[in-house]
């Protein structure tokens, strides 16, 4: 029984130091140095070559590197065994910071100053409480809930969406294309951290943005295809957007002559919301690792009818 | 017995109505309806023009519309009577809101990332926790200290330093001179929240620059006489310093010919930071005014040997 690790982003050593903290005798493989592939049972993997875990006789589970598991499930080769994806306390906590950052941004309109400081502008727009704000997060799953709760936590007006009905203290919430509607009507400051399925692919589309208040702001912290890169655009030159701060693409890294870079009302950073880190995110592989061999049932195992 | 009210800044009508709620049979009178002069005991001002306070003849205190009174002492004709800054709850969250942002902005790299997309570049730059970023809090009265404690409570390693020493749960504190140059040593992003006075003026300079670690960045949310504004676009152009958010300045507005305004390495915001708002700030306003009709001890009553 031993667990196969891949991956180009994620240092392996690291790994593997801290999963053998909580799994002392644990056979730990990383590619290429596979060893004998029969004896591998589960595979730790961040977007794996095609192929690699079909090699794999005895494998059992297929552990993922990351939040959202949207690429594994694109490709057809993947073996049909329960596939966890990763969740890690510190991952949380760090996208947590960054979309309270985002919505403090907005909130205080250092947008707005940024243009007119271009311009060379003086002009005070006063600050108002952040209850006058709301924010609204499209998922409430791991990252969305604690994000609504860090923004709630601040004094932001928060609302969020989901696919089936959540009631959350202190939260307006919403669900499903009925609920749709209603959360955009008052969102000023939309953020979105779905995962990417065939029903989210698109979904902040021009359609979406013109039922949102005129001049709201779009945080995308989920994946790029959720967002239809031209109706951004043309949103955001029409002003029924003010601003847009994207932290991931449909191609990373983002070509060097995509028109993001250079559009004044969009903020981009490198895929940097937030990551997994090994010293935290090891307890939870290792605990699924340990439920693997002792024939107990994992955790947070993705469902392949939803998507997620 | 009468309060007279000047600014050309705040909304008199406001001011009146709160107060108002706090002190029911308050004789209000708005400049240049002032009335038998000799009537007047409180005058409720922001840059009252030279000159006015002096026509006074019974003049008892002065009360600031502003948490800074430097502008204030700097007039040769201040009447030799109690002066009392604006305390304001809704000021103090305003301010610790606008350098928890500010902090969180340059913990995040949001500048380097700001650098990075000018350039069309990307670059991940790991997120760390909260906890490995020290913030250096200048100043550590009303404001300051709530500003440490919000930093604190997000996470962050934080730090003061002010003239008399202080004990601040979960945050280490310097004191003097002699403190100066260990709080500085550790210090990746200082925020200057002092008052204006003899010894402060000019103390955001080079040398103090020096002592800072390499790469540090300033937020300067007090009194744009505190910085050395030469001093300043040397240290960012030699990479000492490698950002500063700028909220005041020496003149303000800031010239449309400033380099400030066109600086890569200078965010810019209109003296937005923070504000009084009569609806929070009126009670400790009445509160002063009341006292002084009874005879009772001021509060926040200025020290004009300390200059704040
Ligand atoms: N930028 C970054 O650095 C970064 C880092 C990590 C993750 N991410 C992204 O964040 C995503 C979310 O992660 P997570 O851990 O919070 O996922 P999760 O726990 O699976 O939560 C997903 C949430 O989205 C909702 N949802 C799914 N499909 C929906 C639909 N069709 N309509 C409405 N709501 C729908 C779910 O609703 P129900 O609750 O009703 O099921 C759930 O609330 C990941 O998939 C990944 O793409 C980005
Ligand atoms: N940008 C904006 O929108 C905005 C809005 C409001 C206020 N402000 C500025 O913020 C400033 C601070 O306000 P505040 O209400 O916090 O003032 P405060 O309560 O009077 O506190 C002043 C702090 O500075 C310290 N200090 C004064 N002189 C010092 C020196 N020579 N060396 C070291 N420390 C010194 C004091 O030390 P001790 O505690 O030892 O006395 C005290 O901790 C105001 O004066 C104003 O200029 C800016």
């Amino acid at each position: 029984m031993a667990l196969l690790f891949y991956s180009l982003d994620d240092d392996a050593e690291s790994w593997g130091r801290e999963l053998r903290r909580h799994l002392p005798d644990l056979d730990y493989r990383v590619w290429p140095e596979t060893g004998d592939l029969a004896e591998i049972d589960a595979a730790l993997v961040w977007k794996p070559p095609p192929g690699l875990l079909r090699s794999l006789p005895n494998l059992k589970a297929i552990l993922s590197l990351a939040a959202g598991v949207d690429a594994m499930l694109a490709d057809p080769t993947l073996p049909d065994v329960p596939l966890c994806r990763l969740v890690d306390p510190s991952l949380t906590r760090t996208m947590s910071e960054f979309v309270l950052l985002q919505a403090l941004k907005y909130h205080r309109g250092l947008d707005v100053y940024a243009g007119q400081q271009r311009a060379a502008r003086w002009r005070l727009h006063l600050p108002l409480p952040p209850s006058a704000t709301t924010v609204g997060i499209m998922g409430l799953g791991v990252l969305g809930e604690d994000a609504a709760r860090t923004l709630r936590g601040h004094g932001f007006s928060v609302r969020g969406w989901s696919r089936t009905e959540k009631r959350l203290e202190g939260i307006a919430c919403f669900s499903g294309e009925a609920g749709l509607d209603a959360f955009l009507a008052e969102t000023r400051i939309l953020v979105c951290l779905l995962p990417l399925t065939p029903e989210t692919r698109g979904i902040l589309d021009a359609r979406l943005f013109a039922r949102l208040p005129k001049g709201a702001r779009l945080v995308n912290v989920a994946r790029g295809a959720h967002l239809v890169e031209r109706d951004l655009i043309e949103a955001l030159d029409r002003g029924q957007l003010a601003h847009a701060s994207l932290d991931v693409f449909q191609d990373e890294p983002l070509p060097p002559d995509h028109p993001f870079w250079r559009h004044p009302a969009i903020d981009v950073t490198p895929h940097a919301a937030s990551y997994g880190l090994p010293e935290s995110a090891a307890q939870l592989v290792a605990e699924n690792y340990r439920r693997l061999r002792e024939g107990r049932p994992l955790l947070h195992v993705v469902d392949r009818a939803r998507g997620y």
